[in-house]
């Protein structure tokens, strides 16, 4: 099991920040993402807006058709760089999303990845290439490369907001849930970005990349469904033009994950899926996170 | 031009809305909506969620490929009844939408439209097939058949929640911009339901069912530019995988109605665009809101 809860992530906030940053290198990038200290918290409503609004906490969801991805777009608006991060870009909307950082007077820090997709190509080397400054993470158990890897427990700050990292293992080994933080200075209700660990009414297959449907079962309910049931699922993808669900609702109406862990094996055991038609192309390529060989002149 | 203001919209709310049941009737359907009347207003943050929350107000916005059509259902969370209403149902996805009214525990009291659509047919039809207590509601201007048409100024209430009619033709000759109520009790930021007179940077053509290109200019300038710059924007189509935008965004950034009027007129005089595939079928169909030829058994 990869759940471990990490000693930081019981710390005090700026005791568990400065754990945060000062130690752990990995041969892939570094261990942690150097992040500017938090600094004195900004005045703003305690009743943050959950979703795009002229309060702190800036939220767009965005649609890429070809492979039904969302990518979400997030920032702390009452910071004065704006800092913002991107969770789940594609390749192929890359200059969409840059275009709408700079439109919002954004300052992009992070192109973060939940998993290793198969279904597409990350955008986080498009976006790298296009924006030097910018930073890629993904969890470390993923193996793939990128500047910062993340692991279970640690936090991911953009401004005075944070993304709370959970492994969520199961569809992928190194699957991370980010959710937003929980305190009186973070959004209400929380927000869980899920990957393909979660989707709405339904989940990630679990029948490559290491998947292990009992992993997964384990890892929503242990990390997402013990989360308050007002907070909002935003998954990496959907197929049937659903935008957001709760987990109150995948509680009592996911048709996977509201059954036993048997029934779950026994469902994802039989879901005889295709062969990702993307996917010899997609992870190899997400492996560098979207690093591959891009065209120079990207 | 259509925009005449309407004298009930300048009434306080009560006695505007007595004249709201009270007067007109059209050969087509009911003039006004036979709203329950708003009962005492229940307690709740006055910093309404501008999206999905625990808090009153209940945002899902919901997406048809095929069409690329958004449907938007709304909901007052705080009444008893949880009355909702569905702001432009697609026939393809009226199965996914009653699902969710009932796993939301919602009662849907309006299937709207906001305007005559000629890429896809409304789903109005089939849900009152299914939910016969379900009423259909259209603009007067459009001429088309419904339980219910409505001119600009009208209020539509669900709950003590209501939405602002503000015609905005020029794509059509019937289009009306749906917005949510100005008040301390109602959500905030405001956020207006475009259908096709404002899209995403961008908005629709002017080159078939009435349609007028200065017109639209003037219904986007004097209706929608006029609110609120945190307004939110949620169009009846996206193409490109926008969820969102503002009012402030598309006066600063949307390619045509940045222009000054003649540029614009140019501009939706040189589109170039195709018939559109669905219209033969999709506007006499949505003529009678969507209550064509449907299977008995729907």
């Amino acid at each position: 099991m990869l759940l471990l809860r990490s000693h930081r992530f019981l710390l005090p906030r700026c005791l568990a920040y400065s754990a945060f940053v000062s130690s752990y290198k990995s041969a892939l990038g570094s261990r942690l993402p150097s992040l500017p200290r938090p600094h004195s918290m900004a005045k703003y409503s305690t009743s943050a807006s959950p979703s795009p609004s002229p309060s702190r906490f800036l939220l767009r969801q965005l649609f890429e058709k070809e492979s039904s991805t969302y990518t979400y777009l997030l920032a702390d608006l009452a910071h004065p760089d704006k800092p913002a991060v991107l969770v789940d870009p594609v390749d192929r909307t890359v200059d969409r999303d840059i275009s709408l950082v700079k439109e919002l007077g954004l300052k992009l820090i992070y192109a973060m990845n939940t998993h290793v997709h198969a279904d597409h190509v990350t955008g986080t080397g498009l976006i790298k290439k296009k924006m030097p400054e910018v930073k890629s993470v993904i969890s470390k158990v993923s193996n793939a490369k990128a500047d910062h890897v993340v692991e279970h427990g640690d936090k991911i700050y953009f401004g005075d907001l944070f993304l709370e990292v959970r492994a969520t293992p199961g569809h992928t080994q190194g699957c991370v849930t980010y959710v937003t933080g929980n305190g009186p200075d973070q959004p209400y209700p929380r927000m869980a970005f899920t990957g393909d660990a979660l989707l709405i009414h339904g989940c990630g297959r679990t029948d490559f990349q290491a998947g292990n449907s009992r992993q997964l079962y384990h890892s929503v309910h242990s990390q997402i469904f013990t989360l308050p049931k007002e907070t909002l699922i935003y998954p990496a993808h959907d197929y049937k033009g659903f935008t957001v669900s709760t987990v109150g609702e995948e509680m009592l109406y996911n048709p996977r994950l509201t059954k036993d862990e048997e029934a779950f094996k026994s469902i994802m055991e039989n879901l005889k899926l295709d062969y990702p038609k993307m996917m010899d192309v997609a992870v190899p390529a997400n492996m560098v996170c979207g690093l591959q060989d891009l065209p120079t002149k990207a």
